[in-house]
Parts: C-alpha cells; structure tokens; sequence
C-alpha cells in the first residue's frame, strides 16, 4: 500500500513553523511494511488545498492529512476536503457535546465558532482525539482513503498509532497479522553511530522493521516483527532485539516504553529509597524530571538549586576552602554537595550536579559543556565526569539526563 | 513571486530524517516578501522527482529543490532533472578542480566517484558552496528558475541567503522592499479566544500580514507590515500593533521575540534585584526556566523544591500549624513559603508555587489543577490563585508560566 502525507498551515510555508508530523507519521507507515511515495505542505487556502490533495490521489491510495482543524477562521481543511469532494457538512453531536464537556470541564468560556469542531464531511468516519478538542475523520472516496487529523503534534502522535494505523490495518490487512514492538532506549550515540552499527544486521531476514526516532537527548530504536504466529513475531524480534543489544550494548539504558524517570520510579519504589537533590547548573531539571512521574513525593523529599556559592556553603556545607582550591565545578565540590543535600534530607541517597552550561563561563581546563554528577549513599559516593558541546539549553537537558542515567544504573547495581 | 520547495532524499520518506530545509528556506523567501506555495519531499527516485518537479512548475514561478548531490551511486538529483529537460551533463573544470584541493587539504583519499559533484546540466549557472564539496546550480527553464542546493542542512543555510537570494532579486526585484515585523505574546487566552477578539481588524487594509502561533502555554500573534518606504511599513505595523493591544489588553505580557524569561532577567537586572524561589508542585520548573537564561546566576541565588512538608517546615520556617491547619497547597502556605526563602537567602524577592498537579491528590475543594503563586518582598506579600485543568506535565508549565507573568507584572510595577 502506498500513501502520502499532506500537511496543512500558514505557519508551515512562512517557515515559522517546522514540519515535525510527516516524518513521525512516515516513521509510523514504515513500521507497518507500507510505503510513503510523496509528502506534501500547504497553506490554509480552499483551492490550494484542493488542488493538492487532488494530485496526491493520482500518485497514492492514501492521503493522511494533518492540520486545520482548529476553530479559527483559517482552519479551513474540513470544509477544503468536503467541497472537494461534493460532500456537505453536518454537525456530529456526541462530538459537540463532548467539546462543550471539555469546555465545562477546564472552566473555559464557549465561544461558538468550537461549534465547527464538530462538523464533518457527509460519510466521514471520525477518528476521536483523546488529548484535544480537534477530533479527526477518514473518508473513503472510491477506491481511496483520505485521513485528517489536527496539526498539533502531540495529538496527531496519539491519534495516528491509535486511530488511523487500525482503520488502514482494516482496509490493507496484512496476512501477518501478528505483532510485536520493542522499543530500544538509548543515550551517549549520534543518530549516525546508532546507525552505523546496527547497518549490517539483515533485518528483512527477520521480517522485522527498524525505525529510528531521536528524541533529544535520547535515540530510540523501535522493532516491530510481524508473523502469521504470536510465537513466531515474539521470536523473531528476540532476534532482532539481540543483534541490536549486542552492537550497541551499554548505550542502552532500557527497553519498554517507560520514560527513563519512570523506570528510576519503579526502581526507588521498589527498592524503598528516598533521595534529595542538589543541582547547580542543571537548574532544576533534574528534579523537574523526577516529579514529571505521578506519586513522586513518596521518594523525592527535596531537590536544592543552589546556584550561588552561599547557598552550596550553607545549605549543603560544602566547606568554602574546596571550592576556593579545585572551584564550584569540579569533581570535589559535586561530591560534597551530594553528601551534604542527603544529610540535610536525611534520605537513602543524595544526587548533585555542577558544571558550565554556557555560551559564557568556560575555560581551557573546564569549557562550555562540562560537567561532573555525583551521587551519594551511606555507604559511598560515586562520580561521572562529562564534556558535551551543546547550546545552553540542550547542555541543561544532556547534563540531566546523565545524571539521572547514573542514578538508574546505581539503582540496578551497576555502579559500586 | 511564487516559489515551491522540493527536498530530495529516502532518508525523508523513511521517516528517519525530519525535512528542516523547508522551513528554513521558507523563512528566507517570506522575510523578501515572496511566497512558498508548496512544499514537497520525493525520495532518491528518478521518474518521481521528474514527476514531481513538473507538477511544481505547473503551480510556482520558482522551485527550489535540495538533497541528492552527494557523490554516492543514491544521489542522482543532477541527472534527474538534467533528462527531465533533456539537458546533458558536463563537467565544470574549476569546480572539479576546487574538490580536489578540498580533498587534498583534508587529507582525504581521492574516490573517483567525486567528480560526479563537478557536473551539472548545460546552461546552468553554479552556486558555490563555501562550506563543502557539493555546489549548487540554477537552470532557467524558459520563464521559470529551478534551484538545487545540498540536503545537508548547514550548507543550504549558508547557500540560500548567499547564493539563492541573490538570483532571485536580480530575477524578481521586489518594490515593497521595506519590512517590519513584531511579535505580540500573550497567555491566559486561548488560541480560539484570540482569534475572536481579533477577527474584525481589517489587517488587509493595513497591509499587514498577521499569524497566531500557539506556543503552549503561550499564544503569540506575529504581525508583518511590507511597504515602499520604511517609515510607511513601520506606521502600518503600529497601527495593527494598537489594535491588537486594544482587544487583548492584560492577556498581553511582551513584544517581540524575547522570551519570558529574558524580560524577566531585563527587569531584575535593571532594578538591580535578587531572587529566590521555593517550589512545590512545579518541581524547579520556575528555577529551570529562569536558568535558560545566561548570567542569571547574577540574580538567582537559589531555588529550592520543598516536595515534602518536612523541607518546607525545615529550610523555609513555614509554621508545622499552618500547614496543618490551612494545608500545604493553601495561600497562607504560599506566602510564607515566598517570605521564607527570601529570608533564607537574603535576596529582595522570594517566589513560591503550591499546588496539585495530580492526576492524583485532588479534592472538591482544592481540585487537580489548583494552585497557589506568592511573591514576597520586604514590604509585603502578594498570592495568585488558579485553577488550571491540563494533564500532570502541562499543569506544570502553565502554573510555572502564572508565577513568571505574576514576577514581571510585579517587576513592571503592575501589581503593588
């Protein structure tokens, strides 16, 4: 089967915005053995997108739109499509009613013009949304299909898995019809290295699909194996899995779906620990992260950003001699403040960071980029020395990530 | 003018590379005053990219296209369009020459296959790529332009505004040739909302192109003023700026591009003002974002996540009674928790957030989504409270984007 995708919006031809759902959903069509041939933008304009979709139909069986489906009067693709097709538009009542509870819900005043959230092209099969008030459609035109769903990322990256791959699965079935995904979490390789090592593993061979997603800073690694047997796809991506494990071995901090604090959840849960964190050029993040997880306070008593040396003098004790002799960011001082937020919490385990996040403060010995990460138990204190060369603000996001990567493999007895 | 854009490469159909050439290039055409009217992607295929680029020609004066010159037997975008107009190839002596030396300034071992970057279609016009191997070209094709440029994102963002803008002002000299532009940004309004208040300012009038880019939690609303003269440009933007700050008022926090944050530094710098924040439900997300910005460690002294009401009663002297009494997430919580850690860190101002961000925790009379924001001084304490309705993550910036609206319209001396 081959598709293709047609994305909708203003702010993609100004440029203001980057295009960020053709690839996720081409990365999803991929997955599932079918093919993407041509992937198209447009503005918010009735004949342009006509015009478009009319051209994708002659080159594909599937058109998956997304965008346009906002209450605003550029929003425009529902009605575009509609008068594309001769269809008219009826207003669809358990969606209505279920935007005006969503209204009522988050207290939001009604503005009539969400009304037009609600209306569909006639013979349009809705595709709900279960994170926003744009719900999508699929109309089957002829021997076609032409699915819209919203132009907000993180709702089409739920709708597209959820809603539109099972409706394609119904009308393009594959006699393979058994499934199973493994999603390989790694951190510490460029998108380029994760390839290059895994390029000569034959992965047709094993009838699985390979799909690789950044998500910064981590990169993903996604097998999915379809076989006529459940027994056959599991092991046929055990396969898969194993090959993938060999050659990227301790890049790989999880397997599953789990956010990396989501696994470090699981682990102080389980492993009855509390922890306290003190963070200096991570800024909060770290903490941050760990109380993304719902029920966080059973584990993380507190988490200190003390940006001043005032703060890590008195707050974590970290005595003003050792900063003065090896400075705020160096392997010393993390270790202290480690030991002093555990103290002061009186909790299992103690984690810090200190380093240079940039663009200014750095120095030959210590550029931009460095960082050192400690983490304290009762018995020891261990320590990880980094140099990354990111921005400012992606420094911050590595620089946690690393910190809570070591917390992880403490937690799994990988580091004494 | 009418450009379309056409970015070559399997690595885009597959999914694996997400296109940011489109946008980039779609930022450089619509800053000159023209307009991008279709993007496109094609993978490393010969009668698809023909096909393509003769629908594109059919809708735009101009298609810019970029991928596909590298020296690998995949890259095949020279030759494509070569036989898409029955053009032959030749080789460019100086051209090929110029590959040469870069290879022998590297160090790089000469592979025949390079010289393939040396060829072009007849009658076409090279465009020099200052930082690599793989040089552009612009063919005319009777009264229409097509341009090739790298995939590789940072040699076409140094050839297009240096070697493709150029062409195309000899070939389209622009007589509105005068820009201003401004970017109103405001929060508390949704982007419906805006829309509404907005929708009877006849901006075409003004000539003034407007967009609304929802930033969550922020919305913005980027106005575009094109005109013969500089100062008529900038007296149209200002009329539509006081148009749009008449209808959206309060909801409005900044103009222009800055962020939040750095206002928010401008103000504390200006007034020669220290900080200190203590969070609870927003986990140092108030912290984290007041740390994006470089130098903030001039005003930030420390921030602190009291997760726990042991740290709150411990390190910001929050009274064991109050919390019992009134509750943790309370307003007279949030004061003394603000007063607190000003005292504590001996800084002019003191911020503090308390609040659910759930999905647990909630309760009829303090429900997920609650929060309290205070802010203190030596004079005196303010509290904001909201009721937020998002998911866990989302009410975490939006009650952390509340604290920082509330720090700056304190700042700006917008609330006594």
């Amino acid at each position: 089967m081959i598709t293709s995708i047609l994305t909708i919006g203003n702010e993609l031809m100004s440029g203001r915005t980057a295009d960020i759902n053709s690839s996720f959903i081409a990365r999803e069509i991929n997955l599932q053995g079918w093919q993407v041939e041509a992937m198209m933008s447009v503005g918010d304009n009735f004949d342009a997108i006509k015009n478009r979709l009319n051209y994708l139909l002659t080159l594909t069986d599937v058109v998956i739109c997304t965008g346009g489906l906002g209450p605003t009067a550029d929003d425009i693709t529902t009605a575009a499509i509609a008068h594309a097709f001769g269809l008219p538009l009826y207003t669809d009542e358990t969606v209505l009613q279920g935007i005006k509870d969503r209204f009522a819900k988050y207290n939001l005043r009604w503005v009539e013009n969400n009304a037009k959230q609600a209306m569909f092209p006639q013979g349009a099969e809705i595709i709900a949304n279960p994170v926003g008030t744009a719900a999508g459609f699929v109309l089957r035109i002829k021997d076609k299909l032409i699915f819209v769903t919203p132009g907000v990322p993180h709702e089409t990256q739920r709708m597209v898995p959820e809603g539109v791959i099972p409706v394609l699965q119904r009308y393009f079935p594959n006699p393979d019809q058994y499934l199973a995904k493994q999603t390989i979490k790694t951190f510490g390789l460029s998108e380029a290295s994760v390839d290059e090592r895994l390029k000569d593993i034959d992965f047709a061979a094993m009838r699985v699909n390979v799909g690789f997603y950044p998500v910064f800073p981590e990169n993903h690694v996604v097998l999915i194996s379809r076989h006529k047997t459940q027994d056959e796809a599991q092991n046929n991506l055990q396969k898969a899995q194993d090959e993938v494990t060999f050659r990227l071995q301790d890049y790989i901090f999880s397997y599953g779906e789990k956010t990396l604090e989501e696994v470090i959840a699981g682990l102080l849960t389980e492993g009855k620990k509390t922890i306290a964190i003190a963070e200096s050029c991570t800024g909060g993040l770290i903490t941050n992260r760990l109380t993304d997880v719902s029920g966080s306070s059973d584990y993380l008593e507190r988490g200190l950003v003390t940006y001043s040396n005032t703060a890590k003098i008195g707050m974590l004790s970290v005595p003003a001699e050792v900063i003065e002799k090896y400075g705020a960011v160096s392997e010393e001082t993390a270790r202290l403040m480690a030991e002093g937020v555990r103290k002061l919490s009186g909790t299992d385990l103690g984690i810090s960071s200190t380093g240079i996040a940039g663009p200014t403060g750095g120095s030959p010995e210590k550029p931009v980029g460095t960082v050192y990460l400690a983490l304290a138990d009762s018995h020891k204190t261990i320590c990880r020395h980094y140099n990354f060369r990111w921005d400012r603000r992606r420094n911050k996001h590595v620089f946690a990530e690393a910190a809570l990567i070591m917390l992880k493999d403490f937690l799994q007895g990988k580091e004494k």
